[in-house]
């Protein structure tokens, strides 16, 4: 079921580059390149999980330690008002990578997100960002 | 923070009722009375929380553990291709009930979600769904 060359696993390989927000050994968040608004973020289990479906335990544990770690920089980084999460499985939900992940998009009162995969972001803009948040994480690691 | 008269803890002290599907000493799960599709769940932790920003460790991993086995029983129950989960974390997010949940929504291949609080669902509708639920989840504990 889990195809070895979806575009995560690629990266998990480091055959291709990506915004590096947060690691660990059993989890990767990074920047989405086609944000649906400033600052959305992916964290992926480093495990070969296609679905919430087919995700261990353990490794389901880690997955959602980290988007709240996450959630919670993002507070602070992008100066949201609040945090939607999203996780879709299959393409009826709408997955178009079959490595599962979970979508961390900052809010605003009063501003839509933007549609799904809808238009690419600048590298510069999603480093910048990224560094941001990196910022954010370490702080709140030394609290 | 926590508002101990929102919707779901009176739900969590029995002063209003719902169509339950499961529960644990941790997690309540229960029919969504304004359904995005059909099978829409709702998954909520027990303990008084507002967002996922201030879920305790234990809560949380015990929510997504219950968040899994509520979506592998809805691919059953409900036949679906696959599953949408969404969890808002306030206002500008879309929360409307301030206890943290976790939507559980059953997906079909070109069927697209209804909007969010649309239409009141008919409580037979929800009961004989959550019947089909339970059903479901009874079997998946005894494998």
């Amino acid at each position: 079921m889990y195809d070895e060359t979806n575009v995560f696993a690629r990266i998990l390989r480091n055959e291709l580059p990506c915004h590096k927000v947060y690691e660990t050994g059993h989890v990767l968040a990074f920047m989405d390149v086609m944000p649906r608004s400033d600052g959305h973020i992916l964290v992926i289990p480093k495990a070969k999980v296609r679905t919430i479906f087919d995700i261990a335990d353990e490794d389901l544990q880690h997955l959602f330690r980290a988007v709240q770690l996450i959630s919670r920089a993002a507070m602070e980084a992008m100066s949201s008002d609040g945090v939607s999460l999203i996780q879709s499985n299959e393409s009826a939900a709408g997955q178009v990578v079959f490595h599962m992940h979970v979508h961390v998009i900052p809010r605003w009162t009063g501003v839509e997100m933007r549609p799904h995969t809808s238009a690419m972001e600048e590298p510069e803009v999603l480093e910048s960002i990224a560094a941001r948040y990196r910022r954010v994480i370490e702080q709140m690691d030394g609290r």
